[in-house]
């Protein structure tokens, strides 16, 4: 095992941890990543979203497997060719969604036709007293984006475009208290599933936070474009990031929880049956690793031992929704998440189709 | 009558209004404003509240009666000996609040001993739709400190600080609906009342405004420091004003509203009896003057009218509440602000002393 990164001092944070080669290396270089990946049999890649695709190449084109939890910016399918040329597997958006919520859907997409899928998820802070009742447990500038960017949905069989933040509503986790949800654009692979004609994606948040950063960016407070303010040029996004960062910065050991709920409605033998996958993680206290820590790398590992050890073999990208529909991979990876207490719970009710819309 | 400003563009919009003499003058220059002064008998401050200290002290300097509506951001008693000796009257924060409701008060306590002020107040677009709920009736900039200042309140005889945009409660405003009011630092001259334990101004807004004024205070974008962002220096107040400033723009003949309710409790034969002032004004569609110009301006020029026609007559620099005490001048007021339209409604209803607390 090798774990390379840019930051010495972040390489010996993990030190203690770690039982493996620790390699300063700077990846923003596809030339150092092939190199390394050559080395190797199977690359995970974690790198920023912007140096995602990249990355992915260069392990790809070292003719290496893959499994990526970049948040890749660009469509990872345009790589599914090189991928086939080198006979590798590629599996990207590992995580938790994209990730665990799209092999859900695969799954239960082996019980029957899928007429709708709603995923509600978020990585929140346990304690939510404080300004603005968040933290951000991944980069705070993709937080923004997922603030800013118009999300997109389907409804009848249509792909939809709708602003930020609009159309919140309630969800009540046991366990943790009535959360809003606002639709996000976190569909990425599975706005191609055709047969699929209702799908949206929701992030989970405390009730007010969604109206709070409504606000700054219809303020234009994340606008990007340059302002002239007295004389200096500045973009308002990099002010208000200065200002709100440090509001959403966890401070050492403090306990965050992931809050995961998709429903899968399913016509099978003529009845629309609801599947739904619960699941509320929380911090380790014993390890100090945090929920969004385990539940991305949990399952991101968990593929990767599917892939390792030749279980999940189809060669050229997969998104994880082709790996949930792949035989026996989906309850290997709820095992494996299980036997590291991240629990999901699984139902099943008969909705009238009435309910259902 | 003579109006000056240093803008002729602005003088050219009252021309069709006023029958008098119009002069372009600065009036950022107190020679110039002595000047002018030495030409009249009386002189009306309604200038930038950064300017009207040094207006009023030109004024009182050449010997003239004065009543101010310009917010004077220094302490006008500074000015009471000057004035003393110059043998002229002078009337500052003459407007709605501070004005018509230190006017109340003062007429009040002619009744008994009052143990307990609060004046709720706002000025108020008609249209609540909208991102903020608002928009500015006067000087956005000043609206800002309304949002950031500290605000000063008494309880049980001692002046309290708390910070800005706190302790909302909710009014229910016959005509309008439910408002939030906060506390804010509009005591002004008030506070030196020593005989009154409790006392309490409080802004009232469309409710949520509050709560979306706050955010943007406590992240520091209404901080004047300056910033450094990506080498530029920018102070976040002045970006936030850009971009919040077109938004409190009222549009061309858009019509505003002003809600005044001013509560005095007074103990008079043994019983504590609650005199509550109630005023709704609106905008008047035919003459096209907003509300917070009629009840501001009405204020004023009934002030004008008392001090012109000798009826109040004390010498030095007097605050409103000095005004309503001295006998007869309060119901003048309220008789010249009926005349046009601006109807003050009066009642009293009794409470007991649990009640009251």
């Amino acid at each position: 095992l090798t774990v390379a990164d840019r930051s010495r001092a972040a390489l010996d944070q993990l030190r203690p941890r770690v039982s493996g080669d620790l390699r300063e290396v700077d990846l923003s270089d596809p030339a150092r990543v092939h190199e390394l990946a050559r080395e190797h049999d199977l690359v995970v890649g974690a790198v920023p979203a912007s140096m995602g695709f990249a990355t992915l190449r260069a392990v790809l084109e070292a003719g290496r497997h893959a499994v990526d939890i970049s948040f890749l910016e660009q469509d990872a399918l345009a790589l599914d060719d090189l991928a086939r040329s080198k006979g590798v597997v590629a599996v990207v958006d590992a995580g938790v969604s994209p990730g665990l919520s799209n092999l859900i859907l695969g799954h239960v997409q082996s019980v029957g036709q899928v007429s709708r899928y709603t995923c509600y998820v978020g990585g929140l802070p346990e304690d939510r007293s404080g300004l603005l009742q968040y933290k951000a447990p991944f980069s705070p500038a993709d937080v923004i984006e997922v603030y800013t960017r118009p999300a997109r949905y389907k409804e009848n069989g249509e792909v939809v475009t709708a602003p930020a933040l609009v159309g919140i509503e309630e969800l009540d986790v046991p366990g943790v208290g009535v959360l809003e949800g606002f639709v996000t654009d976190g569909l990425r692979t599975l706005l191609a599933e055709e047969s699929i004609p209702e799908m949206r994606e929701l992030t989970l948040r405390y009730p007010g936070h969604a109206a709070q950063m409504r606000l700054l960016n219809e303020l234009g407070l994340f606008d990007t474009d340059p302002l002239e303010v007295d004389g200096a040029t500045v973009s308002p996004r990099a002010l208000t990031a200065q200002l709100l960062f440090p509001h959403w910065e966890f401070a050492p050991g403090e306990p965050d929880l992931t809050v995961l709920r998709v429903e899968v409605d399913v016509v099978a033998e003529g009845q629309v049956e609801r599947h739904v996958y619960e699941m509320v993680d929380r911090y380790d206290e014993v390890t100090g690793t945090s929920s969004m820590g385990r539940t991305t790398g949990y399952t991101c590992t968990a593929v990767v031992r599917l892939v390792a050890g030749g279980h999940y073999a189809a060669v050229g990208v997969s998104p994880p929704e082709r790996v949930g529909r792949a035989a026996g991979c989906f309850d290997r990876i709820v095992a494996d998440l299980a036997e590291r207490g991240v629990v999901l719970r699984h139902s099943v009710e008969p909705i009238s189709a009435g309910e259902e819309t």
